[in-house]
C-alpha cells in the first residue's frame, strides 16, 4: 500500500495511491483510518511531506564504497564501522517531493546529493530483538541528505552542513509492500544517470540497527531512520534537478535554486 | 509570566502559575489562549514536559571552565570556539520535572549532570539581527543535559550518550520574564551543592546564536535551544537525586534510578 500526504482543493490529507490516482482518507495510517469516497489524479494534487518524525535518525556511514571515497578525499583510511551507530537529523530541513531546494548564499559550490532508503516507523517500541525487529516498520519511503561539504569539513558538528532549511527532501510517498533485497537506488541529475547502488547492500541493515537502538531509545510512530548512502556526488548546481529513484518505492525529485537575498 | 503544562483531574492542559497556585488557560501561549475559571494548588498537579521541540538544538561548549575540565580529561588544550555552532538532542529523551532519568542496565558509573539554560522560541524566524534577535524569543525554562561519558568517548556520535531515554529532563516550566545577567545556575546533588555559575556567562550568548542560526535555520514556535554548561559534574548513581536551580524560573529536579531488567 502506498500512503500520501497531499493537498487538493485546499484540503490536506492523507490518501492511498493505486495507479495514477489517490484516494483520500479520513484518519491517519499510524491510527484509525477509513477510504473516503474521493479521489483525484495524482498529477493534480500537490504532494505533501509525508510526516515530521518526532526523533529524525540518520545513518551517516553504512555502505563501504561511500565510506572509501569519504576517506580517500581525506586522505585517511577508511574507518569502517564495527556496529550500529546512529546519528540526527533536524526537522527545520524537511522538504516534500517536487519543493525547491535552496542553496544558502553564503554556501560552496561543494553541494552534494545523498540518496538514502528511508524507514519509517508505526508503533511504539523499545528492546527489540532480532525476530520481532520488523514488526515496529511501518513502510519505506525516500530521502536526499544534502550536504555542504565545505561546511561539513570546517564545522564542529554537522549543524548547516546538513541541516540548512531545504536541505531535507523527503517523499513522494510512503510504501508498506517492498522487497528490500531486490531494491536498487538510481540517482540522475538532469535526467543523466550519476549514481546506482543496491539499496540494501549496507554494512548493518535495518534489523541491527532496530535492535540496537532500542536497547536505548523507544521508538515512536512517525519516527524515520534514514539509512545512509553509497557512492558519491558531483557539484550541484542552480538549476540542476536531481531524481531519486529506489525499486518499488518511487522517485524523489528535487530543483536546487540559490537563496534570494 | 509563568507557563505550565500539567494534567489535573485527569486533564492535561497549559496553564499560568501565580505563587502556589495554577490557573488553568483555554488554548496555548504560542497561539489564542484565555484563562479559565478553574485553579488547583501547584502542589496537586502533575507538572507535564512543557512542549516536544520540532527541533531540538543544543550548544555543546559554550562555557570557559566546563570547555576546559573536558579538555583536561581528555589530555588535550582547550579548543575554544570562535563562532557560534550549534548540535541537536533528541526528542525520545525528554522527561518532565519530577520523571525519573532511567540510567541504562548497560552504562558505566559515569553518569553526569549538566545544567543548562533552555530558550523557547515562540515565533518563526529567519536572517534574524542584533536588534531584533530576541523578539523570537517566548521564554525560558531549565536542562537537564544527563551524559553517559564512557559512551561520550567510545562512540562516533552522541547518541547514546546523551540522547538515551530519560537523559533530557526539562522544566518545571517556561518563564517569560527573567533578568539574563542576574541569574545564576546553581546544582545540587540529594541537597548538596555541587556546582555553581553565572548563566549568561557564556562564551557566545543567546544573541549571536539566534542570529547566526538563523542565517541558515528557520525556527518555529516550540523550537529549544539548550544553551551549553560549565564546570564539572561527579558520578550519579540510582537513588541521587538532581536539582538545577536557576535565578527567576525556579527548580528542576529528578530522581536517577537503574534500568530494570
Amino acid at each position: 500500500m502506498r500512503w500520501l500526504k497531499f493537498t487538493a482543493a485546499g484540503k490536506t490529507s492523507w490518501g492511498i495511491v493505486e495507479g495514477e490516482r489517490v484516494i483520500a482518507v479520513e484518519g491517519d495510517p499510524f491510527g484509525e483510518w477509513q477510504r473516503g469516497t474521493q479521489s483525484h489524479a495524482l498529477k493534480d494534487v500537490k504532494i505533501e511531506l509525508p510526516l515530521i518524525p518526532r526523533t529524525f535518525y540518520c545513518v551517516g556511514l553504512n555502505y563501504l564504497k561511500h565510506l572509501k571515497e569519504a576517506a580517500d578525499k581525506a586522505g585517511t583510511a577508511p574507518n569502517v564501522p564495527d556496529r550500529p551507530e546512529i546519528g540526527y537529523r533536524a526537522q527545520n530541513a524537511l522538504i516534500a517531493h517536487d519543493e525547491d531546494v535552496v542553496i544558502p548564499a553564503s554556501a560552496t559550490e561543494k553541494i552534494h546529493y545523498e540518496g538514502e532508503l528511508v524507514v519509517v516507523i508505526g508503533k511504539k517500541a523499545k528492546h527489540l530483538i532480532e525476530a520481532n525487529a520488523m514488526d515496529c516498520v511501518f513502510g519505506y519511503t525516500i530521502g536526499n541528505d544534502v550536504s555542504e561539504r565545505t561546511w561539513q569539513k570546517a564545522d564542529r558538528s554537522l549543524w548547516r552542513s546538513k541541516n540548512a532549511d531545504t536541505f531535507k527532501p523527503m517523499g513522494p510517498w510512503i510504501e508498506t509492500d517492498v522487497d528490500l533485497d531486490r531494491m536498487e537506488t538510481v540517482i540522475r541529475v538532469n535526467g543523466k544517470e550519476t549514481g546506482r547502488f543496491r539499496t540494501n547492500d549496507m554494512i548493518f541493515g535495518i534489523v541491527p540497527f532496530l535492535v540496537e537502538l532500542t536497547k536505548y531509545f523507544t521508538l515512536s510512530p512517525g519516527d524515520v531512520i534514514w539509512m545512509g548512502t553509497d557512492g558519491a556526488s558531483p557539484d550541484l548546481k542552480a538549476g540542476d534537478v536531481v531524481d531519486i529513484d529506489i525499486t518499488g518505492i518511487g522517485t524523489l525529485r528535487n530543483r536546487f535554486v540559490k537563496e534570494k537575498v
